[in-house]
C-alpha cells in the first residue's frame, strides 16, 4: 500500500466537503491514477470512483475488470462493487449518492455523465476541477523530481537534434529523429514532436508535413513526452542557415516576454499576473493581435492541466506548481516564434525545468 | 474533398431530426473522425462539431488549431467558428442551439458537457449513440476490407507466435512478441495483448505480468490492433504441453457457444439473439454463472462500439455490421477459456473475419 493515495483519497474527501458537495465521481484518467494508482484504459462499461466525506471510498467496477482493480496499490483502502454485464451500474452509482451537488472528474466520458444525471436526478453536477485540480496542481518531492528529470531529458533531446544537419530534410523526418532523441533519453513515449517550418510556423499546433526545411527560414520545435509518468514540454525557435533582421526583432520581443513572464512567478502571485507580463511586452512591441494563445497551462501527469497561465483563471501561485511559459508571436503566411519552458514555483521564487538557452540560435 | 464526409454528414443531421433532436455535438473521437475525417487530440481546449437539420454544420476550434482544421477533408463543408483563448466557447456553442433537445457524442469530455449545459439550460442532453452509433455500425465497402484485411493479420501474428516455443517463458515476453508480430503483418498499432495463463486466464481483461508460462496449464491469448484505421480484435485458448481432461471439457463447450452464436448470425435477427444462443449453450453445460459478460461488442474505429451482443441491445442485425463473438468460461483461480472472433452480417448471414482453427491447440 502507498501511503500517497491514502492521503490523496482523504484530502479529495475533505476538499469535496469544503466545496459543499456531497460526492466526487471519478472515471479513468490521471485523476483516477493519481488519487488510487489505478488506471484502467477508459471504455463504454464504466468504472467510477465515488469519493464521500466520511465514508470509504467505494469503486463501482465492471466484473471483469475486478481482478485488476483489486491489485491497484490503493485496493485495501476501497470498497469495489463489481457491476455485471446487464447490471446498471449508474443505479449503482447513484445509490452511494447523499442529496447535494456532485462534482465530476472532467475526463470522464458525456455518455457516463449523462447516464448518472439519468439515474440519479436532482442533483447538480459540477466539474471536480476546484477540488482534484487544486490538488494535482502542487506537485510533492517526487513528481518535481521526476518533472525536473523529464525537462533535462527534454533539454537532452534537443541538443542531440542540433548537432546534426537540418536543412533540406523534411519535417516529418526532423519529428521523428527528435522523438528518438526523447526516448534515447529516458522518455517512455514521446508525445509529440511539432516541426513547423517557415510558414508553416505560424500555426502554433501544426503537424509536420512533407515540407523541407530551407536556408533563411525560421524553425519551431515543440516536442515532450512521458518520463516516470510525467510530462515534458519545451519550445526553441531557430533560424536556419541566417537569420533575417525581422526573425531576429520578433525572437526578441519574445525572449524578453518569455523572460518576464518567468519573473513574475512567486509564490503568492495570481497566475494571471505571468500571463500579464508576457502580454505587456508583446502588446507594447505592436504585437499583441498575433499573440491569441494564453502564456501556458499546467504540467504533470497530464500534458495540460490546471493552472492555466491566462488572464480567465483564479489561481494564486503556490510552492509545487508547475507551468509552461510559452509566448509566441504567428506571423500569417510568413513565420512564428515561441520559446518554451516549464517552470517550478518554489518557496521564494521559480525554478526552470528547461535549461537549453533562449538566445536565438542559428543551425544548418 | 471526400464525398463520405458530405453523406455523412448529411445522414446525420437527418438522424438527429428523426429523433426529434435540434442538434448533435460532436467532440474529438472516432466519431468526429467518421464525420468529418478530422481527428485532433482531445484537450481542455473543446472543439465541438454541431450539426443541425437543414443547417449547414459548424465547427468550433481553437484559433490555435483553426489551420489544422482547415485542411479537414471535409473543410470545405464546415463553417469553421474559430475562438481564442478568453472567449466563451461553450457561448458560441450555445448560440447555435435551437430549442429542443441536443444529441451528445459519447466521448466527449464530461468537463465539456457541463459547461455547455451550464451555458446553454433549457435543453435535454441526450446519447448520440441512437444516431450516430447506429451509422457506424453499418460499414461500407471499404470499411469491410478494412476489417478483414485487419482479421488476417491477427490470425497470421497468431500463426507466426504459435510457430516458436511458449513454456519456459514469462507472459510480457510472449505479449510483447504477439505485438511485434500484429505490427509485421500491417498493423499501424498493436492496442492489447492480453498474455493470461494459469489461474490468470480466470481474469478476462487481465494484463501480461512476469508469471512463467508452464506446461500443464491454459493459456488466453487475446489481442488485437489497429489497421488502415479500423480494428482487430480475436482470442485464442491454447493448452501448454498436454491438455488436462477438464480443460478439453471446458473448451469444448465455449467452441459449441461460439458457434452456435455465429449461426445466429443473419440479417433481421435481434443481436440479443446471438448473446443468447451462446449463453444457452453455456448455461445447459452447467457453466451460467461463469460466463459473466456479454457475448462481443461492435468493432470498427474502435475496439468497442455499437452494436452489442447483450440481452440489453435492441439492434436488429443488418448488413455490414460487425462485431465480435466472444463466451467465455472463468473458473476462479484454476483457468479460464475464451474464443473470440470477428463477423461480419452478409445479405443471406455470416462471414468470419478470423478463421484461425478454433479448435484447441496443444503447444509447447
Amino acid at each position: 500500500m502507498d501511503a500517497r493515495f491514502e492521503r490523496r483519497l482523504a484530502e479529495a474527501a475533505e476538499r469535496t466537503a469544503a466545496l459543499g458537495a456531497a460526492a466526487l465521481v471519478v472515471g479513468p484518467s490521471p485523476d483516477l491514477a493519481y488519487l488510487t494508482g489505478y488506471d484502467p484504459t477508459p471504455l463504454e462499461r464504466p468504472t467510477l470512483l465515488v469519493v464521500r466525506p466520511e465514508r470509504r471510498p467505494a469503486l463501482v467496477v465492471p466484473m471483469l475488470e475486478r481482478p485488476l482493480a483489486a491489485e491497484a496499490p490503493s485496493a485495501g483502502l476501497l470498497e469495489l462493487l463489481a457491476w455485471r454485464d446487464g447490471d446498471d451500474p449508474y443505479e449503482l452509482t447513484g445509490a452511494l449518492l447523499r442529496a447535494g451537488p456532485v462534482l465530476v472528474s472532467d475526463r470522464i466520458w458525456g455518455v457516463h455523465v449523462l447516464a448518472m444525471q439519468s439515474a440519479a436526478p436532482g442533483h447538480a453536477w459540477w466539474s471536480a476541477a476546484p477540488a482534484i485540480g487544486a490538488m494535482r496542481a502542487r506537485k510533492d518531492v517526487e513528481e518535481l523530481a521526476a518533472l525536473r528529470r523529464a525537462g533535462a531529458a527534454a533539454d537532452a533531446a534537443l541538443t542531440d537534434l542540433l548537432r546534426g544537419r537540418l536543412i533540406g530534410r523534411r519535417e516529418v523526418d526532423v519529428a521523428e529523429e527528435l522523438a528518438e532523441h526523447l526516448v534515447a533519453h529516458g522518455h517512455a513515449i514521446a508525445a509529440f514532436t511539432i516541426v513547423a517550418s517557415g510558414p508553416n510556423a505560424a500555426s502554433p499546433h501544426h503537424e509536420p508535413t512533407e515540407r523541407v526545411l530551407s536556408a533563411g527560414e525560421a524553425l519551431v520545435l515543440d516536442f515532450g513526452g512521458v518520463l516516470d509518468g510525467y510530462y515534458s514540454d519545451t519550445t526553441r525557435t531557430v533560424a536556419l542557415g541566417e537569420a533575417s533582421d525581422r526573425l531576429r526583432q520578433v525572437h526578441e520581443i519574445v525572449r524578453t516576454a518569455q523572460a518576464a513572464a518567468t519573473d513574475a512567478v512567486r509564490p503568492g502571485a495570481p497566475i494571471a499576473a505571468v500571463d500579464l507580463a508576457a502580454r505587456r511586452v508583446i502588446d507594447s512591441a505592436g504585437y499583441g493581435e498575433r499573440f491569441f494563445h494564453r502564456t501556458g497551462h499546467g504540467i504533470g501527469l497530464e500534458v495540460h492541466e490546471p493552472p492555466y497561465a491566462s488572464q480567465d483563471d483564479p489561481t494564486i501561485l503556490e510552492p509545487g506548481m508547475t507551468f509552461s511559459i510559452e509566448p509566441g508571436i504567428y506571423l500569417d503566411a510568413e513565420f512564428g516564434v515561441r520559446i518554451e519552458d516549464i517552470v517550478a514555483v518554489t518557496p521564494d521564487g521559480v525554478e526552470a525545468l528547461n535549461v537549453s538557452t533562449r538566445e536565438l540560435l542559428v543551425c544548418d
